[in-house]
């Protein structure tokens, strides 16, 4: 039988999926499980999304042109304007979902061998796309005692070696839920511009900041201009995961040009997807608004209820819907487990993704769970009840 | 400004799409072009599969399984099993289009650097694929003389260094529409297992096949099932290209575990398209009767029509709906970029593929051209005839 590959064998298992088959086994025993693991809102996909799919009267479901369709490229540049940011319809190739756009910008702008700096804990799924091009993460620590804020630049400054080629950040962030300020990534366009290195940025969660915080984008970062890499995708705004559209964005010509000889490689973007994403720029305010309003009442019961639990700290997010906390447990990864396999609290027990799927450096976060408040404040305030009455009788208790 | 990849800058353009600048020049200019440089059927795809989209009664377009919804895979098991293939659900993964499977498979089973052998001419975006998994291509070459039938053993042996590690073919073949016989797999069967490498198949024209002759699956090769790895989607079978859905198939678990954790890098394959995949197993026998016969007109009209034609050659092929024609000129990009910048007859011309694109080997393919065979039998009738003159008149004609 021939050999996996290496790259194969060194690709992680996503963090937030290796716990399944437990989670699947606590179902089995008749406990229901509160999935705070995974980042898949409850929120209902808007309507005039849903009902631009059921009213499409295609004859033939062709390829688009590999860039996707012009049409929605136009809508985005009118989504884009309305947020802030000026773009035009060749500075964007719609990707499958904002995963196939972190793939498309590793392979144009990094060869096997060469590192990119991303501050840990990040975006499990990057690993997933590094291994996959042969590139090597360049963690930095970021620390959960500030809420993870913008590592100090001298860290940044330590990491770059003749073999950097960019840094990556996820603004607001997946998974400590931190909202970059513009202070912050003024900070970070410095050290891109010094050293010209690229500048990738996932906004996914662009439209989830609290407290009244502004979210400021890179692409007006002034004098980057051509290093900037905007990743973005309608999975969470939306709520709309499943269509799997995404979008990729820069002013430099070259990276486009090169990104789409990669993206005709795989024909187009899914149709259906687009035709979503077209309607989705359409949706009602009120519908960002309502869904907003409804990520700050979790927030706050997350933020709260872990506060108040003895030798436990969560950080308060400024945005996306996830918080990582720390807990007085000795390893996340056997709690995590433990919850599923040997606890309920009046037939209910919670799924958590454990925080060291977060980090590249071995041994870090594994006191920590990232916490995905996407569900129901009612069914929030349960899950962070089995969580309260786990942590009293886990065995591996530190405190 | 940082610098591209230089796999970014490896990466070849798309043979298919690289003159569309110029055919959207000569529909500016009132000419009509008929398309035969690309593998976008007109057929339309089956109305129960597009009506099962429109009767959608989600509300939350969520993320599926990583390897695709339990229920489409199992409709898949259905599906193989009536062309004569066993599998299970766990035996597949749902990709986002066929293309994605062939990067799955790449990346699943060779390092970078290491080599693949495919025969030439082959589906050009092989390429993109295989440089953006940083692993190297190895051609073998076939001929049209013989209509392109699998190179001998002899080729194979010679091409095989200590870096190989996977053969690839596609059968029936995009872009000769060469179908290869029991015989010829089991030769290639033969020396897959002598050196133990991964076999690579590529069947997605499976049910085009004609004049009678059947397909043969690399799946029912006896001896190799863990060497296997079958790439399939559903874009030409039922005219559905864009919803983008696809699957990799393998009886070696490793290989399925080790590209599962790549799939789960990239969440889900669209939910839509799964959905248009589950019913479309469900469509009737006489859409494929009706669709096979059509294929089997329009084959005929372009070979017949190119083998009248003085100085051309086109092999007769089995299957798919592509044809690679020898024809009297100097260079086929040069012809096929004239064909729609300086040419039109009765206000009309027509857009091939250079065969250049389709070979490894640097100068090979200079004097073919690929034909989708995609038009209705008029269109068909008049793009053959532009072809005609325009060879008639053509500057470089080398007969």
């Amino acid at each position: 039988m021939p050999a996996i590959s290496q790259r194969g064998q060194a690709c992680p298992p996503s963090p937030i999926r290796k716990l399944v088959p437990f989670s699947d086994e606590a179902k089995k025993r008749g406990i229901k499980v509160f999935h705070l693991n995974i980042g898949q809102p409850d929120i209902e996909t808007p309507a005039n999304v849903l009902d631009k799919i059921r009213n499409t009267d295609l004859k033939v479901v062709e390829y688009s042109h590999s860039a996707g369709t012009l049409s929605y490229r136009k809508k985005l540049v009118e989504y884009y304007s309305r947020v802030g940011v000026t773009v035009s319809p060749d500075e964007m190739i719609v990707t499958t979902g904002g995963s196939e756009g972190i793939l498309f910008a590793m392979i144009t702008c990094l060869n096997p061998g060469e590192e990119i700096i991303i501050p840990e804990p990040f975006y499990a799924n990057y690993n997933g796309f590094a291994v996959a091009a042969g590139i090597v993460v360049r963690p930095i620590e970021s620390f959960i005692d500030n809420g993870f804020a913008l590592p100090p630049i001298s860290a940044f400054e330590k990491a770059i070696t003749p073999k950097t080629k960019a840094i990556m950040i996820c603004n607001p962030n997946n998974p400590t839920g931190y909202l970059y300020s513009k202070e912050e990534l003024e900070l970070l366009r410095d050290i891109v511009k010094k050293h010209d290195l690229y500048l990738f940025s996932d906004e996914v969660y662009r439209e989830f900041c609290y407290d009244g915080k502004k979210h400021f984008s890179v692409m007006n970062l002034e004098g980057i201009e051509q290093n900037v890499v905007l990743l973005d995708s309608i999975s969470k705004r939306y709520s709309a995961c499943g269509v799997r559209i995404g979008v990729m964005i820069s002013k430099n010509k070259a990276v486009i040009a090169t990104a789409l000889k990669f993206a005709q490689a795989r024909l187009s973007p899914p149709t259906f997807g687009q035709i979503a994403g077209e309607e989705a720029v359409n949706t009602p305010e009120s519908y960002l608004k309502g869904v907003l309003e409804e990520y700050v009442r979790r927030r706050d019961i997350v933020v709260e209820s872990i506060n108040r639990m003895e030798g436990c700290f969560c950080p308060n997010p400024g945005g996306a819907f996830y918080a990582v906390a720390r807990l007085p447990i000795d390893d996340c990864d056997i709690f995590c487990q433990w919850l599923l396999e040997n606890f309920s609290y009046q037939g209910q027990t919670v799924m958590l993704a454990p925080a060291t799927g977060f980090y590249a450096t071995p041994g870090q976060g594994k006191n920590e769970v990232r916490i995905s408040y996407v569900l129901k404040v009612d069914d929030l305030k349960k899950a962070m009840k089995c969580l309260e009455e786990g942590l009293k009788v886990y065995p591996g208790r530190t405190l």
